[in-house]
């Protein structure tokens, strides 16, 4: 006797052909609109033959049985072949494929390729160091150092030691190819009204980042407890002198306290209206 | 008079109540299938209200109308107040949820939550601080800095100069956070036939890249042209002994001269059963 879906563990699985972080991407999209606690979840990546399809689907049905539920399959798989295994399973089969190329055919009057992954070659190989190009900057140009290739940057942050300057840099580098410099403000900064000297001749890439003082004095005190860096004073005496710089300059801001490093990014690059690549 | 959609130009808009990075992966995956020289493509983030949404359709409708085509919309949208105005404009809609979510809620027997973005609170916090500690990992442990941390390392990377550690592992962390560290194999380590001390203890946690000897030399003349460095022998001899040294010492390893960042850390995470999670 199997147990039934009321035990509540509801196997999702995430199938694809290449390495499944679009599967991931529009499944966690979906699931966040239901009672998460009871997914399962797993990735099967490089599902790219009949052959993987069967047993991939051997361990998906045998989960099921198992927990007594049909499992979910989220599958971004471009062989029919795959697909066909797949669809006929003991399973919820939701398939990004099947949901949109034939919508796409019809307005674009072209039938789809078929082709696995992403093109390859010559064109692919310079999108690729580019991206790497990005990396690298931001990785050279992190927390104040190597000024002199601000000329370079297509966005500049500054901001208080830890309100999330790096994260948001190397993100914005790996997703969007972006090159992003950071500089900390510090207490030196805060003497002089004028913008940092580093800074001052790049006005137009500047943008600030925000954190609410008991959420920075929260992170500094992980760092280093009962230091006079974390401490309540010190943290609200830095935002406030940040803050003032941003408005006394016109430096754009964001606030980062409940803001993830992709939504920090987004409104960072929409208002300075910075193009996003994919890669 | 408008020209017809033979002009080539096919706008594409990506319309998100958040990032957009959800709406530009999966129609970036989707358009893969089709010739992508023909699309212009725009990110819409943050529309969240009708009254966005009308501003945004009436942008998108003319940026149709001047094309003379139909503009193709990717919306990842949870209001249903926004997709009603956006599915009335002129344009090919296609809506994840509207996809999606019939299909879900009939499996779950639940109804879709319709929440905005992600849930909020502790949970995410530390969410947060685990993705971010993971990326601090990557880069204070990164080409054999900080070998007293490879106790708390998921991965440890190992490959010569140049093949593509650091991006790996800080994606690896970032995307899945997942604390990686890496250490570069340098002629002092091809004399010993021994793994290198400071890798010994931890041989469950390793992983080598390769690339091919022509793409290193490469990938090496960009930095430094005509260096020793650079130079196709000693690349060629680099490459032969850290093969030698991964196979001598039974260590996995994966060719990164034809795959994206995504792709090989797909594989390592796949073959070291590493788990993957989303953010």
């Amino acid at each position: 006797m199997t147990t039934t879906s009321d035990s509540g563990q509801r196997p999702v699985f995430f199938v694809s052909d290449r390495t499944g972080i679009t599967a991931e991407t529009l499944g966690a999209t979906l699931l966040t609109q239901f009672d998460e606690r009871q997914f399962r979840q797993s990735t099967l990546p490089f599902i790219n033959s009949a052959e993987k399809a069967r047993q991939a689907l051997e361990y998906i049905e045998h989960t099921g049985r198992s927990l007594g539920t049909r499992p979910i399959v989220f599958s971004t798989t471009v062989s029919d072949e795959v697909r066909e295994v797949l669809r006929g399973g003991n399973v919820v089969f939701l398939d990004l494929f099947d949901a949109f190329v034939p919508q796409l055919e019809a307005a674009l009057e072209a039938k789809s390729s078929h082709q696995m992954g992403r093109a390859h070659g010559i064109a692919d190989q310079a999108v690729y160091e580019s991206r790497i190009d990005a990396m690298n900057y931001a990785l050279t140009h992190d927390d104040g150092v190597g000024e002199n290739g601000y000329a370079r940057a297509e966005v500049i942050l500054m901001a208080p030691s830890r309100c999330g300057k790096t994260p948001v840099c190397i993100y914005m580098a790996m997703q969007h190819g972006i090159f992003a410099a950071n500089y900390p403000l510090t207490e030196d900064e805060f003497e002089s009204r004028h913008l940092p000297a580093a800074l001052a001749p790049h006005r137009d890439k500047l943008y600030g980042l925000y954190i609410g003082a008991d959420r920075l004095h929260q992170i500094r005190s992980e760092r280093r407890r009962g230091s006079q860096y974390a401490a309540m004073g010190q943290v609200s005496y830095e935002l406030r002198q940040a803050e003032s710089l941003y408005k006394r300059h016109r430096v754009p801001y964001v606030e980062t306290t409940n803001r993830s490093i992709e939504e920090v990014a987004a409104v960072i690059m929409q208002d300075r209206g910075l193009r996003r690549r994919s890669f």
